[in-house]
């Protein structure tokens, strides 16, 4: 699992500062979530193949967050993209696009589906064989949602020693990753914990922003793996989180420890704050795990 | 006037090279001319003041020419402002822009003027005391206007020795300007031109982007003193000028000739080349007077 960060600020694109987009790399799958102005120039820079990106995820239509969608998808066009694209986003997102491709007398030659999100409770938005994603219905100035990529339980790995000391013949092999007790070239049933190991923890990402300090996104979020919070400010500044409907560093943390996190990703910052190394040091005095600072450009990996 | 190049390359912004937008300075008025994806943060990193941008004029509605407009309108927002904010581009525009505010739940704390183009004759869309600007209807596959920036013809200038000279009372220094005769401190009339020099010839500028060689233009940019003209393609590529409606380096010379145009600026460039000095190199082959290359960040003085 590889998380790159296009952009991780509030409010509006500077000459050093993107605002939000991110790229998830999840069992070989490349979801992009955000499209803040600028995120294909990004992508670009990142060197992330635009032809990977089939499943783009809006959180919310404030437009540090979506208004580098339009572009994208045109863009996907002049390259002469074919494969089909999912945008799963508040309704009204559909609207706005359809209304600019008709205006500029074009449209996409891939198909272009709108997943448009209305629910206010946590649903099973996305899934295949491998992974599955859920929204994280959020507290923000508008209809918002974060999002829960979990990677699905793979199967079983062969311990290759005892599979070939118990004789066992290689038609088997796939009935055994799957859990299975199999007979050996001799008739003996042989049990599969002898002869297999447990598949590797599934993982799990969650992203939440923009939201304000949200309690009842903790039993969706539990123990994920990976949490990336928007912490907009920090605690001087805490007054101004009711009224934007933001979060600060310390209620990030709080989300993080009550979900009993693994990694805390902070971001969302807002530009008024020069040294973003008090947001970690603030999160700090809560959560004793892992923090990181998001960063334009940086990118985590998670194996 | 002064020109600043923000933009000049046709299709998606790329980490190097962004679409269509600059800056028009012109008897201390600043117009921004198309705002492509990005343009914003062109803005900043030319040191552009966004509260001195209060007329905006976009081309036509392909994306490279206006998908930065919504996310400037809305920073223009977060930044406070309240000086009023006009508009002048094709009918649609106001829709889209109308439905991206209302989904993000935001409006504007600023008066925000769109003047929708229809028509498909040149019209004068804005004039003040020293200024005017007339529509140029272009030929491209969608409606689509260049803009003609005009200074109105100026006062006259006092030679202050001569005025000294004849004995000319203060008061009468508004009269000559304008043009009057005026009397003496003995009350003999004194002729204008002899205390009093022409004014400096107005300035004019041409946008002309994007558009396939229209020579239906050339009555209405004719002896313009600045053209910019776009130039897709170079003469090999010729044959894509009339699908995508776009022109070569050798039309826009062409059309700065028989305009009778004083500089020649080319830009809109196709990111299949490289060397961008063909461009110049070409159309200099028709054109025989000063032919500039349109270059993101460049400023161009003329006085």
């Amino acid at each position: 699992m590889k998380l790159t960060i296009l952009g991780c600020h509030s409010a509006t694109p500077r000459t050093n500062t993107n605002p939000t987009s991110q790229v998830l790399e999840i069992k070989n799958r490349m979801f992009l979530i955000d499209c803040g102005e600028g995120t294909q120039v990004e992508l670009r820079r990142n060197k992330i193949k635009f032809s990977r990106i089939k499943h783009i995820f809006i959180s919310h239509l404030h437009g540090d967050h979506c208004f580098g969608l339009v572009g994208l998808i045109s863009t996907f066009r002049l390259l002469g993209r074919d494969t089909d694209l999912h945008i799963y986003a508040p309704k009204g997102l559909k609207e706005v696009i359809t209304l600019q491709l008709k205006l500029s007398d074009s449209w996409t030659n891939y198909n272009l589906y709108f997943h448009e999100l209305t629910s206010k409770d946590s649903e099973l938005i996305y899934e295949d064989d491998k992974v599955e994603v859920h929204t994280i219905p959020l507290d923000h100035r508008v209809y918002t949602n974060g999002f829960l990529f979990k990677e699905k339980i793979g199967e079983r790995k062969l311990d290759m020693n005892a599979v070939l000391n118990h004789n066992i013949d290689v038609a088997y092999y796939r009935k055994l990753k799957q859990g299975f007790d199999v007979e050996d070239n001799n008739g003996n049933l042989i049990k599969n914990e002898t002869v297999t190991k447990p598949p590797l923890k599934p993982k799990s990402y969650a992203f939440c922003s923009d939201t304000a300090y949200n309690e009842s996104i903790l039993p969706i979020i539990k123990n994920v793996d990976v949490l990336y919070h928007e912490s907009t400010f920090l605690e001087k500044n805490e007054q101004l989180t009711e009224p934007t409907k933001h979060s600060t560093a310390k209620q990030a943390a709080s989300i993080a420890k009550q979900a009993n996190a693994g990694t805390l990703i902070l971001g969302h910052y807002s530009t008024r704050y020069d040294d973003l190394s008090l947001f970690k040091q603030e999160a700090s005095e809560i959560y004793s795990e892992t923090i990181k600072l998001a960063k334009d450009g940086k990118q985590f990996n998670f194996e």
